[in-house]
């Protein structure tokens, strides 16, 4: 396929080299296109400007949040983008925006499509992301077969883009609830001398398997933040938009209320940069330890 | 070997069942001696008192709580009990009973060993237990085989039996946590009409794999709270032996403060004989849903 | 002195009848001119527009929220009010609106005071407002003598008018955590069969005296939450405030958090007409009372 | 009266004072007889056992905690009190003590007050205590002159000595709940470098007069924790106590919970033996301040 793709940060970069390893042409875009050199190499080609790269069947975007997305995706682009173009936001964004955006693609005949993923840099250079997709089904339809080639499994969850978004941040509020969740119980456990690890033992061999409560619970056990895989601060963000998105409808999210309040403290603490892991330290600070 | 067993609840049924096909030995007590009948047929030979219970190779006991343990196992039974009996109490009890019991068994020359387990009945049915286990290593042994026969793994965490009880609640409070997070995450999907199938589908297939998020996520999307393989009231019994066993070491568990105060909007509501997943419907109530 | 005043709500209405009392000029503007009527009898002048009322010595406003403020407040009614104009904001505005609010005025060469008070409608009627108030010390002088007639008592906090916004934001803070504090005591004592009205007579005697503990406390002790005095669903957006101006540089409000959630389960019930007070229903409700 | 008094701390020293200058008769005991010293001066005279306490016409004790009561007042001191004798106990204690207390002085005729109090050392050395009183009326009536003596204000609130626990535990949770609200507000205001003293001159003239807001307001303003007129330590006895009583009839207090862990953290970073105001140095803590 003749793909566009906006934004290459880690996930984005990682994501393109997949798309040109399966023979897609790409072409490509970043506010600063010293990172888009690399990938010239595996064929893509770089272009000038975000218009560019908005051409041909399908464009992917994959930008940092609200207010890059807002600012990159803006009224002149669309009004000059081909009629019928396919838009593929890979972005975690909020509700409100997604909603926004799905109107004003549609007010101008172009596909919008919400397709923000799981899985960090290193899951989507193996191509193993998890793609959560929104959007009309036969535009969604038309970029499955790159969905295919960059992610292990596709979610499609119906055809309004907000849907993925909820479904993302939720996700997310999750992936913060096991990180606290390790946090205090590492707390609770140095209180009695107990090693971090043999409790990691128990529960990876039994009730929680997978990936997150293994590796976040090695970072805590080793109180060990940096680098970071995904920044604390990053994942306040996620806090807020889904906490945002509970107010929207007068939820009420008590948990989420403490994530966001120990984030917040990480920030306060100027540990926005470090790993979303830092929870944990919070949680110890708290004990005295 | 030459066992006995104390305590015939419904976990307590199914491993013994597994150490009877196994072939070992084993007579059994209950305070009802209805519930030991059908296990007569297996080879299993009733006895009237724990004392009679309490001599052999070893003796397991997997009583409900620290009511019951301090109750059956008291000062008599433990003075008449042979030297060098190797006691193994799988039951969830407090950091402190512990304590009091590694002491009180030692005092008398009879080897104490914890080993609470991660699984619920269909799980110590199908022999697949993850056994927790502390205490004397020469007496750990000694039960390892046994071990073997009604779990899948066992997790030697040292010689301090009341370790044994920290991992187990704070495995018990991650288990709450995960609940309360699917509940508040369905009530933010609730509210945009997202279906919690397609959370579901999604965080399974990434960061969430394993049986608790897609079981009690089941649940909870469901609204469905009975029966109840694992009793709100008794998750709420877990998370305040381990808020006990925080305060001991002065440490604060924020989110374990807030599992105990809506386990107690649960019990307040009549709802402690439902499932543990009734967490969700305490989040659904306060989103008017 | 020769004053506009727009905004004529509850609190607005009581505080123009003190100023028209005094026998100051008031031209008066209000969206619906119905509201201004039976202020014409005690002499205010009903003008067509917002642009009429900022106009004399000094203009006042007290609108509902930051919307209505934006609303009504715009540039071009900046643009063609007079300089040297006092404009003094009574409304209670997120920390984010008094700094652009101060920064606009100032570069049109208008005086920007900010004002919010303490007390409700009947304490306005009376003339015992506590009048919050920050701005350059000369416009303040300016607009004193105004001050003295509709409260008892003028706070001055200097010069920059978000720290007014700040200082009210936190107040209605205390006076939400005051309420919350009452509705779970209320549930406590009810848990037990004492009554609330003895608890209200010991701390009122003793360490609570004043409005609050006793007004709301009698509202809770009679889960009567209708009329309301001041709305729940009012109390929610300055809750709201508050935590915006703490996430504004990173401070943790926990006990901000769970007051957010608390209003939003009165919101998702369907009870934010009802006085705040309703945050005691949210208690005895989660106690099953 | 011809009155015994058990528990010579900085309260019970100020409260017999009270009671000798006022003409009646104490015998006083004390574990460390030295701190009964200074009242004999005044005419107290000092005896060797509680039991010499525990007789005349009423016996009053004020002692530490729940252990001190339970240790001092015990089953073989009532069996030899004089039937008749009427015991206040003006001690904080758990409701189940009270419970308790009172139906083992009624199985042995003993009549049984309780009567905490609210008020510091220097509110009791000014007889101007609030006392919390509930007991047999008859029993209430005889002693009434004496609490005419040391207190400004006698709240009766019925025949069940338990309900002046509830009463008092309730009214030390508000006031924890005002000092966290002073603490966070405090955090507020600094993010935006509003003055904590010209907050405290708008909510003590208008919503919040009375000694608590202005008093551990000032403390928090001026980070000064010592000397301690009540400790965080107490206060976190009192906030358990009130917790303990909740769960007892299923009363979720999230407020509750969240004093709790604040206060758990004052004790893990050693603090318990500051004033209570040091819940403000958490909040300032988790902002960094």
């Amino acid at each position: 396929m003749d793909i566009g793709f906006i934004g290459l940060g880690s996930m984005g970069h990682a994501i393109v080299e997949n798309m040109l390893k399966a023979g897609h042409r790409v072409r490509v875009w970043n506010r600063t296109s010293e990172r888009a050199q690399p990938l010239v190499s595996l064929g893509a080609e770089i272009v000038d400007t975000p218009a560019a790269a908005f051409a041909g069947e399908a464009v992917f975007s994959m930008l940092a949040d609200d207010a890059a997305v807002a600012d990159v995706i803006d009224a002149a682009l669309l009004e000059q983008a081909p009629r019928d173009l396919v838009h593929v936001n890979m972005a975690t964004v909020s509700v409100a925006l997604a909603e926004a955006m799905a109107r004003e693609h549609a007010a101008r005949g172009i596909h919008y499509v919400a397709a923000p993923v799981m899985g960090r840099p290193d899951v989507a250079a193996a191509g193993k992301l998890t793609i959560i997709t929104a959007g009309p089904a036969e535009a969604v339809n038309r970029v499955q077969p790159i969905f295919d080639v960059i992610g292990q499994k596709t979610c499609r969850i119906g055809s309004l883009p907000q849907h993925a978004s909820v479904i993302k941040l939720a996700a997310n509020f999750a992936l913060a609830s096991a990180i606290e969740t390790l946090g205090e119980a590492a707390s609770l456990l140095a209180g009695h001398g107990v090693a971090m690890t043999d409790y990691l033992d128990v529960i990876t061999a039994s009730v929680f398997p997978g990936p997150v409560y293994a590796g976040y619970g090695k970072l805590i056990a080793e109180r060990r933040y940096e680098p970071a895989m995904f920044k604390a601060r990053l994942g306040l963000k996620d806090v807020r938009l889904a906490l945002a998105a509970a107010e929207a409808s007068s939820t009420p999210m008590p948990l989420g209320s403490l994530l966001r309040d120990n984030l917040l403290e990480v920030m306060a603490r100027g540990e926005g940069e470090k790993d979303f892991a830092v929870l944990g330290e919070v949680a110890a600070r708290r004990a005295g330890r």
